[in-house]
């Protein structure tokens, strides 16, 4: 069963089951460190060790590590995505980014496209968005009734059983920002023309809805948060922190998981190489 | 929720739960026929109905039907799915076949082909072996123990509900023979050269394990037959009987779901055609 980090790291490990109140969780929390500076030592030191467990990860070709990422527009899902990658062997992962569905996709039920992008035995997979969306957008914007989004947590939770059972660690990060803070980062966009091409008129709109999105990922980050398959919220203001949090939540699930390179199945002593 | 169909046909709704006794079915009920030529008229009004409810459900574009086939070698999956289909619309069906899995679909859990085939809005998706053999011919081959297999009825149940929630109608049958009508088959495909084909060594080795074979079909269809996605033992000994009992389930079940056309989006009197 994944740790509790929270001695170690700002990240909030949600409680299965029980009301969650974004609101109690403070985004500008950075503990253990106060600067991105002391912080920079232990982050070496972890990404050495993600890449060690990776490449047994990928030797052992038993197990599978599944990683989502969810936030709130700014939240900074591409960016600690592309931390937290930044020198893995690609070759035994995959990022999986799930856009708005397409045709073909809305005519199966919500898991399916999901389904069909979850890591092979020895991989690690990233999702960013995912089936979270189903119950998250499209309940914002009233596509869906309780109705249809009740169910679906537990077809999630159901789902990401099956995964488990097979030999898939789940883990689970909100990226949690703070209204001030994605005013900010709209602004930057706006302003930096290098990183227009990221802002969209549109994302003003969803602005207007940030408590309803609070409390639609409330709602599903309670519901679905289960002892092998935790949701995290990540204090996610400063990038460095949130950066931290995960990879030290990643090395701690990959080391407890424990992969180990097979041994030889031939007489290694025999073996000439001329 | 899906008919018994015992007063028309001899074919046996398994109920949910409750211990089954294959040995206690007839492979050879034909009812409510003596023969052929008497049950030919009512096949032909079955197939004209069949055809009918297809175009309706493609064309409402809203629902799906899911039927899985599965048997004992030579029970006669093959003809029955051919039977089936015959002057249905192909662009609406579609059939799939699982064999041994392949290495990348051994490397994901045992749901994930199979979920990949499921049928879009208004189409029939057909399994011709399914998710069920993970918890058949791997069983009996002792590859997986309880530990393993009773845990997956779970996840095929889960499974089932998500694609039922979604709109897909699922319906299973298990085409039911004799071991002396098995006997029949396998010597008819040996001794026609234009059967041999079909013949495997392997196949005698297969029927030995005939008696855990029925056990742990036995064990799948009573832990995995509920109320919205039920089997069917059809008793498959005379193939005209087979035929006709599983085109009166699935015109039933087509008939409930009532597919409706779409009324016309556009004002169809100002339309004019030069």
């Amino acid at each position: 069963m994944p740790h509790d980090h929270s001695a170690t790291t700002p990240a909030v490990r949600v409680a299965p089951g029980k009301p969650l109140r974004l609101a109690d969780i403070d985004p500008d929390n950075t503990k253990p460190f106060k600067d991105k500076k002391h912080a920079k030592e232990r982050l070496k030191e972890l990404r050495k060790q993600l890449s060690d467990l990776q490449e047994n990860l990928y030797a052992e070709h038993r197990q599978s590590l599944l990683l989502v990422f969810q936030a709130i527009d700014t939240g900074g899902k591409d960016g600690a995505i592309r931390k937290l990658l930044t020198g893995l062997n690609p070759a035994g992962v995959q990022v999986a980014a799930f856009k708005a569905p397409s045709k073909a996709e809305l005519d199966h039920d919500f898991l399916w496209r999901v389904h069909q992008q979850t890591p092979g035995k020895g991989h690690i997979g990233v999702f960013n968005r995912s089936h979270y969306e189903d119950v998250l957008v499209t309940r914002v914007h009233n596509l869906i009734g309780p109705e249809v989004w009740v169910p679906r947590y537990e077809d999630i939770n159901n789902f990401e059983q099956l995964l488990t059972r097979d030999g898939t660690r789940i883990i689970k990060f909100f990226l949690h920002i703070s209204k001030k803070e994605q005013a900010e980062r709209l602004q930057a966009r706006l302003d930096d023309p290098a990183k227009r091409w990221k802002f969209e008129p549109d994302d003003l709109k969803e602005r207007k809805l940030w408590d309803s999105y609070q409390e639609a990922f409330q709602d599903a980050l309670a519901a679905c948060s289960t002892p092998d398959a935790p949701w995290y919220v990540i204090p996610a203001n400063h990038k460095w922190a949130r950066d931290l949090a995960i990879a030290e939540i990643v090395v701690a699930a990959l080391a407890e998981m424990n992969p180990q390179p097979p041994a030889a199945d031939f007489d290694v002593a025999a073996q000439v190489v001329e």
